[in-house]
């Protein structure tokens, strides 16, 4: 049987999500708890991989399980397994032995939480970035429809990306405020490694009023990272949601 | 200088406001920092106190200083004296010497927030109560409105609950569904202590059709502790606003 598990995360407690040998992992855990329910190594696929301290209301995986088990009994069992760590399966359900998590994506979503305010951070401390200076919104979301489109994006990769090419297609990048927070919400088919952090990083100087929306445009047009803004914080970061060509 | 310091905490980080020798509290934590800023021992007075474990998104307090501050160094100072502990001033105002942050208060504002999902929680660990089975909203909305208006609350108060008098006038009291979280809004001139958490404790037993609606107003209507429900968990409880008669 092959399963498609929706798992949700707190990212500051994993050193990322891809397993690591004697570090606390997503997929680590995750598969220690296969395990325990199926009394053998499974390897799961995921979607995306989230870097350490990265969260995720909606990441995807698959893994072929020796037998079959109900839907509900592989959730529970697997988030029984899993604690005390802040990760745990949503849903899960029974996919075509042609799914596969990662490549059958056809769309990934992205939040980034910036809270904009000058008192430091308490309910929401590893749950947000904090950006003291009023930021300016509107000029954020004019350099944001800038980088929508199919580009190079060179500029907003990580020098350790090892994706092919730099050619990305962002289907939306928009810079939302909501109460004193400031929400820049991504999609597009595939994100290049540490790509929506560095937009965001970069979107925060245009909001400081450091940089104009030109200045994006020139950072893009250079195809180069040095070009680009800083790399926003990753307790900011929300793996969100991923879609199917098929409903799963 | 009397001023009016609007507080944020996260509650499970200290052991309740009030001041207690050798544990920490938000008191304890915010009148060390008046005295480094100030070079003496001030006594802050607060709108309500909260219990261990319960959050805070807009208590209010008022102290008086030997000497006058502007506004933005009180705040900013206050809040770089009391790092790293999850507590800051997010406003800070000057207030004429017969406002008292609690006498003052007309209403106070508190959240319930429960995630009513199968799974345990990652993200909001700590910061709601997790109620597996799935709840009736509408039966919990009808059920809290049995409450609303002025009562003897004595079967929603703490045994160890020090007001002389058991009656309340409830304003407010909504059951809220968004999402997967029901949201529980409660406003009063005043709580009993653990009313609130009483209160929903109750209606969750109405949420899970252990109780139903009639059951709550037997339970006011006994007027003895033990007639009402278990007392929800701190995590879940957010105090959130104070009004006052006069703006400030």
């Amino acid at each position: 049987m092959r399963a498609c598990l929706t798992l949700e995360y707190f990212g500051p407690a994993f050193h990322g999500l891809q397993r690591q040998d004697r570090l606390l992992t997503v997929q680590g855990v995750l598969e220690a708890a296969l395990y325990s329910l199926c009394g053998q190594a499974l390897t799961v696929h995921a979607a995306g991989r989230t870097d350490a301290g990265v969260h995720a209301l909606g990441q995807v995986v698959h893994v072929d399980l020796p037998r079959s088990y109900p839907p509900h009994v592989l959730r529970n069992g697997l988030n029984a397994l899993m604690r005390p760590h802040p990760v745990a399966v949503l849903a899960a359900t029974e996919v075509p032995p042609d799914f596969h998590a990662r490549f059958s994506a056809r769309s990934r979503h992205y939040r980034y939480v910036i809270i904009n305010r000058p008192a430091p951070l308490t309910v929401e401390a590893g749950r947000a970035w904090h950006v003291p200076t009023a930021l300016d919104v509107p000029a954020m979301q004019a350099a944001a429809q800038l980088l929508v489109g199919q580009h190079d994006f060179s500029s907003f990769r990580a020098s350790s990306c090892q994706a092919r090419s730099p050619v990305r297609t962002l289907e939306r990048l928009d810079v939302v405020p909501e109460g004193e927070q400031v929400l820049v919400l991504a999609s597009s088919r595939s994100f290049l490694h540490h790509q929506v952090r560095n937009m965001v990083g970069s979107l925060v100087q245009v909001g400081k009023g450091r940089w104009t929306p030109a200045d994006i445009q020139n950072a893009l047009a250079a195809r180069r990272r040095c070009a680009g803004g800083q790399t926003a914080p990753a307790e900011g970061l929300y793996f969100v949601a991923v879609e199917y060509t098929e409903i799963v």
